[in-house]
């Protein structure tokens, strides 16, 4: 069985380990998180590595070098609900193959590697990000220790059964003049490579992101007796505002904007629309654009409004800025990519993922794998052994190139 | 106190009687519905008419002239939840107005008047339309019966229980031979007769009226990582859709074509909308230029879903002919607001009103009444005593009009 077929192996009885019959579901801190974390250990140990498993609920492998720096490998373990097998648990299989032709090949490189699977990234149970890789760069909050679940347990609770202390996550924190870096393998989670046909793609930033509220009221009325020319829809106004939005990311190279959601409150055939609310998200990995881009979009919502007699509101929800990859990382990897036959493809990566967290802490690279259709977060994610091969030979080659003398 | 005066202080005791403490909600049947006919009742006989309740729980009186022939006023005292005070009961009081007026003046007109009150016009109670008016035209099915309300009962049991007998409804019909025609005074519902600076309206038409639900269907998707020309975004072709339905309403003088609700079932701020469900509602005085602008608008929606991959289904929900009035009846009651000393509008009804299910039965004409900022189906409902005088005065004139020897 080649290293790809058991990294698929590996994903597929994690996926068995699920709070649901049907379905993957792994919360933070759940019996299947614990099932799923004896599974991984129990392939970090074959791999050659002392395991532990931190406060906040990771689970670390850790290779031993022959130096005295660290390298930090990873992703996550947990999931979102009803989801797929590979996002987050595929980083994991395939540094735990990297570093399983090490052990095999009995080399040690002149750095550590800790291999961590995080206890959560999606945030299904608390409401949470980032969870796990926080604990790790030491950024987590403790105020968010009284959270409390869907059951009213509280995150310290959830802790504490899972055999933590909550009181010393600042433990899990590493020591940032020791690292090497940190890099993770994860599905691409679009159709960027697939469009492309390419197994890999080497991450040039993860995208900044901006998420908005946006309520237009204008006047309700009755839908047959009032004049087109008499009324005050909000409903046409947020409809020319979706349309808008759209256009505007359509000419800003590598901006996403959306608008997912769109609600009509009282909405009725037969009542013209007197309040329409949408959600805006937008996402730049430059940071300088993503601005620029939000406030062109704000300023056209007022325009569009202010030209129908309809007022509107913009409430900023949320604000994260871009994480610019390591240039030595992206370098290292892209050579890596190239070295296995690959043309090398710097995408940036639209989602978020653990490395955001761990930017705060070290420099960050991420290679992504090609999925099918780009679906996530849904049962129907799919890769093909092919390119998961490909990833185990990128990930090997870069830490053969880390470890040559600068 | 002036008949207007009266009529508004009439308006204001019917909207104590409701089935809520606070608010007019007065549906079919209720308790609510009998205080109220009580009080109509007694009005009524002061104003010199025989009265009596049909089987669907209409309230008649009728006032006995010097021929055969018998002209029927009328309008609805049901009303929708959380009501104004005017939409319905004023052209029941303006009609008594009319009648009282004969009476005070011991004056008999060639054909006797039958002031019906209607019992259900709304469909609060049972999602039924015209249910009192269609009783009274003969076009009522026995099988609604068993439609039944909230609470379980059917439409037999409430028509029982406010003392009709559900099997002898077909009596309740009138005997078209003998009939002069409908008048029927309402509240505008509209912004016109405002934006005009008119007291009155001569109704022409009742327009007809098209409902569809429009969905489409594109590819759910990442809002990070899903670039911008690989979308199949349901939401977005939806919205362009809404901005063209006004903007091909806009463009053919009468019509008006409203989305009055819109939805993304599964929406949120992250997600690409994979689909988007709304509504649409066409309505014209012209049967043939509605039909046409449905053809054109349904036409559209396919246009703009195959330019953008994404397919859509529409699915036709109601389809109602326009009511033409009678041009007699438009003529006299058009006479009577120009003896009235006030400008002569004639406006459609995008509204439906008891008119058209009178349309069966006899020819039928209607005055609009203005109201302020065209708003109905609220409390904020208001007219102006002044413009009740108006419309009182112009029946009367009708009347008159009508009794001449042709």
């Amino acid at each position: 069985m080649s290293d790809a077929d058991t990294v698929m192996e590996r994903c597929d009885i994690l996926a068995n380990e699920s709070e649901e019959p049907d379905g993957i579901t792994r919360p933070f801190a759940s019996e299947a998180m614990r099932r799923a974390q004896d599974h991984v250990a129990r392939w970090m140990h074959e791999a050659g590595m002392i395991v532990k498993r931190d406060n906040m609920g990771n689970l670390r492998g850790r290779y031993a070098g022959t130096g005295t720096g660290t390298l930090l490998l990873g992703s996550h373990l947990d999931s979102v609900r009803d989801a797929g097998r590979y996002d987050g648990p595929l980083g994991v299989m395939v540094a735990l193959a990297a570093v399983r032709r090490l052990h095999d090949a009995s080399r040690r490189l002149p750095f550590a590697i800790e291999v961590l699977a995080f206890a959560d990234e999606e945030g299904l149970r608390f409401g949470s990000t980032y969870l796990g890789s926080r604990a790790v760069a030491g950024t987590f909050d403790a105020l968010e220790l009284e959270h409390t679940d869907a059951g009213g347990a509280t995150m310290a609770d959830a802790i504490r059964a899972f055999g933590g202390d909550p009181d010393r996550i600042s433990e899990d924190r590493e020591e940032a003049r020791e690292l090497v870096g940190y890099c993770e393998v994860h599905i691409e989670q679009g159709p960027v490579l697939e469009a492309r046909g390419l197994p890999v793609g080497v991450v040039s930033a993860i995208c900044g992101q901006n998420r908005f509220r946006i309520s237009f009221r204008g006047e309700a009325g009755h839908a047959g007796t009032v004049p087109m020319e008499s009324r005050r829809d909000a409903l046409v106004v947020a409809a020319m505002y979706v349309v808008a939005v759209e256009y505007e990311a359509r000419n800003r190279p590598g901006l996403v904007a959306t608008v997912g959601d769109l609600h009509v409150p009282g909405g009725a055939a037969n009542v013209i629309p007197g309040r329409a609310e949408l959600s805006l998200d937008v996402r730049h990995p430059d940071d300088a654009v993503r601005l620029e881009a939000c406030q062109e979009l704000i300023a056209h919502a007022h325009t569009l409004a202010e030209g129908r007699h309809v007022s509107v509101e913009v409430r900023p929800l949320t604000e994260n800025a871009a994480v610019v990859c390591s240039p030595r990382l992206v370098s290292l990897l892209s050579d890596a990519v190239k070295e296995a036959g690959q043309e090398v493809l710097a995408i940036p990566s639209g989602a978020g993922h653990d490395a955001v967290a761990i930017s705060a802490l070290t420099e960050v690279g991420m290679l992504f794998v090609r999925c099918k259709g780009g679906i996530s977060h849904s049962p129907l994610e799919s890769v093909e052994t092919r390119d998961v091969a490909v990833a185990i030979e990128v990930l090997g080659g870069f830490l053969e190139l880390l470890s040559r003398p600068t």
